[in-house]
């Protein structure tokens, strides 16, 4: 392992303060007590600089001395494989975590993803695509999600960078209250967030972005 | 390794034919030359049997000895572990493979799903929600992954499983005419759809759907 560096924009609005997604970088270091240190890019102006680091000028990313690596998901992962607090330790226990990382993006984010921004859209009306992208969201996502966390507490049997990205998806629906019907999965959320390591990634960025105000 | 086994639907209606997911598996498989058969499960019917491997109900699944694997981009990267034909052998080559494999799902098929769920509805208005999933897949996605597509053929200098996962993504963008305005995106699907691998796998799945007609 290099130095880590985690990388994230110099400010944003105050809408996603709390919600950039460097803060699942920052709990799962928080989480492994991994050192590193938290660099920033320019939110109005994003470069070529900026783009050789991430090719879709998002944040975040993490170098880890030559390695520049940018997806939230595959950041996890990584760091899942630096430390046995971020993925049980057992062949099973790694697959699950790793197999349930990718769920929660391929399949939770990306229904709860577009009905987030129908909900930022203000668009609480009865259309047909609001309605097809309720469904997928609840139907055929939440529903579920209900079920598997109902079983147990953590994804893969302990907790893992699985449960730091579900928990961080589930965090925005449930802004939006979106879970009011999935008590599993509030519970899921108030237990995960309830860790000191979220605790102090979301302090130190609603910090970072409130020191350039 | 333990004996690989890939459960898909039983059948599917025509639409979704020849873009199913065990798709990306199968192209995997045969380009890895690794021994594998292939389950089915009922598609109209989808017991508990079926959840206790996909928890939404969906296909495909890959059982590895008593490893059972669901989602497509976890599958993949286990099977990326497992040849050196599907990721590169150096530290970065495989740390950029991992990466793209994710991004393939979180970035680019996170704004290409919900678009294509506008194209099948036939939403072809300017409804403003509609404007907004075009410049999400256009302006956010399309037009950065042209730049990298055109300076390399493969994301990870080598073909790898993230190549698998992008195509495929991509593929379902071009069925709609999304990539007309991308010539270099429709220069990859067309290069990495060439593979003798992804024509067999393609074939595969068209001859398992047909044998349930």
């Amino acid at each position: 392992m290099g130095e880590l560096i985690l990388t994230t924009f110099d400010w944003v609005p105050d809408g996603p303060r709390g919600f950039v997604r460097d803060l699942r970088i920052r709990w799962a270091l928080e989480e492994a007590g991994l050192p590193y240190s938290v660099a920033s890019t320019p939110f109005r102006e994003r470069g070529p600089a900026h783009f050789a680091h991430q090719p879709f000028g998002q944040a975040p990313w993490l170098t880890d001395g030559d390695l520049s690596i940018f997806e939230s998901g595959a950041i996890l992962l990584h760091l899942g494989e630096l430390s046995d607090k971020l993925m049980p330790k057992d062949r099973r226990g790694r697959s699950d975590a790793k197999e349930w990382l990718f769920a929660a993006l391929a399949s939770v984010e990306a229904a709860s993803q577009p009905w987030s921004f129908f909900m930022f859209s203000g668009d609480a009306g009865q259309t047909p695509m609001r309605k097809f992208f309720d469904d997928f969201l609840y139907q055929h996502r939440l529903k579920h999600m209900e079920t598997v966390l109902a079983g147990g507490d953590w994804l893969a049997g302990t907790f893992s960078v699985a449960d730091i990205l579900m928990a961080d998806v589930l965090r925005l629906v449930n802004r939006f209250d979106g879970l009011a019907n999935y008590p599993a999965c509030r519970a899921y959320v108030a237990r995960a967030t309830a860790r000191p390591a979220f605790v102090k990634a979301h302090a130190d960025q609603m910090a970072h972005f409130a020191a350039a105000d």
